[in-house]
């Protein structure tokens, strides 16, 4: 995946870099809309990527990128294999330049807040600003040896393919993040700069003590994704990580803001230094702007570090807009302004901190789970007649989803179980985006019928983690 | 100078810093080509700025920036003074954004290769990637504190006013740049960064032992303008500061190169790491191409560290062009490719080398002289026949003009001393640009009557340094 940031629009092609967490009809759904021509897949996800294109009425031509690892699947004669075609290649074909650099790069499927994933185009220039700008915010000196514990699918990996090539540094790929992996190749490789959401700082400090390694060097976390709860912060700087935070979405081409730190922060207490951390920070100087705006006025909130608005950005580092969907894209950018969906607050300071990530997402372990999405699933069980699905809390993946349930028949109550509900999902979803918890209840609703999905938010806070923390992903 | 680079391109004006060297009918010259509206001007250079502005038809006005550590001059009514402008201002002024990227930000005048000097014309597109990729390619962190050692008339001080913005630095500035003042800067003022032609180096190396001070922290240079000697860099080292350096020309918004240092290379013995840091490097990630080709063929030439060829550069960071010389501008990026004029080599690790600078440019003191400049003002002496000037070699300012000349009548050799015409240039060149020597001789002529520097370069390079290093500057 790595090589084909260079290769794919170097001929001048878009990059569709698939979550390879997705299940077969979300696959489908997504080569479909994108028109994928050729569809590069790794032996450890051949059969799914099969069947997905069986689906599909226009077939892209599957390149296997062969891996002995997976010996069973391996092999295969039916596809092209990538190293061969390499070898095939013509080492003089000239570079496919872009006409335009406001031509698309890469497509980021997201599910966001509606029902159908959502194709956000990247163009060239918005990509080469925010990866240089990247290695700015993030002070990232020449020559970085980079972990990827960030998958390379989530916003191209938020541009890191780029930065670190730009930064003449060295990748590190693995092919299963785990903490002894982490801290392996800490030691082994000397990686200087990794990335991920909470949940991977948490998968890292959840390690068993005979994986822990003491920190040979310098390491360097960038974290984003969700907001990281300053308990977290604490704990994996305790192990000697310097840690960074950032925020953005998949429409930015990942961090649009860093918590710049400020050396007078040093001296506070480290409880205070984690919450000042744990705030979203200042826009880089990729974007024209971003502030905290009254959705209504459309003008900047006060400085209050209270009123609440909704955070939004103006620049060059913003996607091109949703592929096939012109409608959405302009409501996306309605007044000359990007809008994230995220309410905040901005502080005297001029650091944004998020108060309310968009009503409707969950986020866990660092994905984007729409509520809508999972919903238009239960939705389909035959005997489901409402349902509402929010976040509940979780110490390890941050979030979870749990669906709140009305059956179309009270007298079925003993019949269908929590764990029917959830074998229904598992074959209709991709893995995390099925529910954890399900509650059989009425719904609460508003005058006008509405869900009142801020009650069930409240419900769901109340039951609290399902787990502990555990070192498992 | 430094505010302006910031209120200036916010009223959508263009600047156009002036070199405090110029001389009055430079000056004017500059004004007049550039059609100046408003005239910013020191106390310090007040009287020179009034008796050019009383050259010129279409009057500028003048502002004055008032300096009581100019008592005499200070104070002059006639002018509106700076900061009771800006006390005046409105603080709700909406910032004029360019309405084009590529439009001009600011003029920098250079005396280039020919008799006129030309208006190096910048973009807000070129202004903005190059500042961000010098932080990059300097590896300057967040917050740095910058010493104003390098003038900001020289190519926008390398675009660092925009930098030092970018990263939240500090700006530091000196009245006059003395050693003294610079090692005291570093110590009360906790300097991390500063630039300068390898001339500053030798000044900075060259201060009497009472001034210098030992370096309480890390201090980086960056050096340009000029080919430092490998003996300048392991000097000022032995004094601690830690050196990079860069090679640009006014048209590359200036550094284009810089010689990314190696980790392999830390274990050569130090004269071998000074030559290697000697040389011009590697391109930065602004530019899309910095080669060494064949003028003749526009071929790369072997990458052998030995086949001479002229080192050219694409990108968004090159100048928009020269202002009012289209012709000029065409010839200069002929072929897709800016011509510098400086002859290189490209080493097999893809580092360039300059073998020589384009042949008619004298580098004194890290400002560019025109040969043909001074030469035509010999030209007006009332008994110089010929004249030709070239670079001698000096050990403090690099190179200082050295002027040939025939008389128009060999009896007056008794009656025109080297005084005369040395006498004759002050009152018609700035300070830096009159030849420091003068040979009374027949010119050497090629066949088809040009007259053949090279000769005369390597009669110039025999005479040696007209005197040792010494820190006045």
């Amino acid at each position: 995946m790595y090589e084909l940031h260079f290769g794919v629009p170097m001929a001048n092609a878009v990059l569709n870099t698939l979550n390879t967490r997705l299940d077969v009809r979300m696959l489908a759904r997504i080569l479909g809309h994108s028109e994928a021509k050729v569809f590069f897949v790794d032996t450890e996800f051949l059969e799914m990527a099969e069947q997905a294109v069986q689906q599909l009425s226009k077939k892209p031509l599957i390149v296997h990128i062969e891996d002995k690892a997976f010996q069973a699947r391996a092999g295969r004669p039916v596809h092209p294999e990538y190293e061969d075609l390499l070898r095939r290649g013509d080492s003089k074909f000239p570079i496919c330049w872009p006409a335009d650099e406001w031509e698309a790069i890469s497509i980021n499927y997201t599910s966001g807040t509606t029902a159908h994933p959502k194709g956000v185009v990247y163009h060239h220039r918005g990509a080469y600003i925010n990866a240089l700008v990247s290695a700015l915010d993030w002070q990232m000196p020449q020559g970085p040896v980079f972990l990827w514990t960030l998958p390379m699918f989530h916003c191209n990996g938020w541009l890191f393919p780029w930065t670190i090539a730009a930064q003449s540094g060295t990748n590190v790929c693995l092919r299963a993040v785990t903490p002894k992996a982490v801290f392996d190749a800490i030691a082994q490789h000397r990686v200087t700069h990794l990335c991920g959401a909470p949940v991977v700082l948490n998968m890292i400090y959840s390690a068993h003590e005979r994986e822990k390694k003491p920190l040979p060097h310098a390491v360097h976390i960038l974290t984003g994704g969700a907001p990281p709860p300053a308990s977290v912060l604490l704990r994996i700087e305790s192990l000697g990580f310097s840690v960074d935070h950032g925020y953005g979405l998949t429409e930015s081409y990942g961090p649009a803001t860093s918590c710049i730190w400020k050396p007078e922060w040093d001296s506070l207490p480290s409880e205070e230094r984690a919450s000042l951390k744990a705030r979203q920070g200042v826009g880089h100087v990729g974007l024209v702007d971003v502030d905290v705006l009254d959705p209504h006025t459309m003008t900047p909130v006060p400085r209050d570090g209270q009123t609440m608005g909704e955070v939004m950005m103006k620049g060059n580092c913003l996607m091109k807009g949703y592929l096939k969907e012109p409608q959405l894209t302009e409501e996306a950018f309605r007044g000359g302004w990007f809008h994230t969906g995220d309410l905040g607050v901005m502080h005297p300071d001029n650091y944004i901190a998020l108060k309310d990530r968009s009503k409707d997402i969950i986020i866990s372990g660092g994905e984007n789970i729409s509520s809508i999405e999972v919903e238009s699933v239960l939705f389909r069980h035959p005997h489901v007649l409402e349902a509402a699905v929010v976040a509940r809390p979780d110490e390890f993946w941050g979030e979870t989803p749990c669906a709140y349930v009305t059956l179309n028949d009270p007298s079925f109550v003993d019949r269908v179980t929590e764990k029917d509900i959830i074998e229904f999902c598992r074959n209709n979803l991709p893995k995390y985006m099925i529910p954890k918890t399900v509650v059989f209840r009425d719904l609460p609703k508003t005058v006008t019928g509405k869900v009142q999905k801020n009650v069930l938010r409240e419900h769901a806070k109340k039951l609290g983690s399902l787990r502990p923390p555990t070192s498992k992903l």
